[in-house]
């Protein structure tokens, strides 16, 4: 995993912070939605980590690539699934990416 | 470590995904630089997940308070060592969140 080549702003980001419950068969759905996503119209890229917490970033061309997502029918099915076994918690924030910038080192 | 407690938006995010060196002294700067953010005028929470990529997000009142904490003093040389030392590369986004919700299951 590297990090998300997105554009130059202005884009889209939604943070989804979550706590899972413990649950054998969230691999499998977390990797069926990547896939997914991956395909979905205005997807810009991904970058997630969990610890105590996981982050998922996801980055979007525009608020209505984040509303089709929300609603894809598959996906729908997903947050059901997500609500119901998959976490204890979680909080998600759409926000307006404004500014950008990066470093990278010398390899 | 949970969520943060943020405020009914808008309000700011600043999404730092990073990849690290192997360095024995992160840990030590990463632990001082989270307890200075914390008494930083307009600081809101932060979110911090590492695996492959490490992801922080910190939230902030405004552009303003995002714009002082990177003069800061103390931050401005642990930036420095994070570009000569502690990170390959990273990537930072100024963003408004413009909307946000969430789930809390039952307990």
């Amino acid at each position: 995993m590297s990090f998300s080549n997105t554009p130059t702003p202005p884009y889209y980001a939604v943070i989804f912070t979550s706590i899972k419950n413990e649950d054998t068969e969230y691999e499998k759905m977390a990797k069926q939605i990547l896939n997914l996503v991956q395909n979905q119209p205005g997807f810009l890229g991904i970058e997630s980590a969990r610890e105590e917490i996981g982050i998922s970033v996801s980055y979007w061309e525009n608020l209505e690539a984040i509303a089709n997502w929300k609603g894809n029918f598959e996906h729908q099915i997903a947050q059901k699934l997500g609500k119901e076994k998959f976490y204890k918690s979680y909080k998600v924030r759409i926000c307006k990416v404004e500014r950008d910038y990066d470093f990278i080192g010398s390899l």
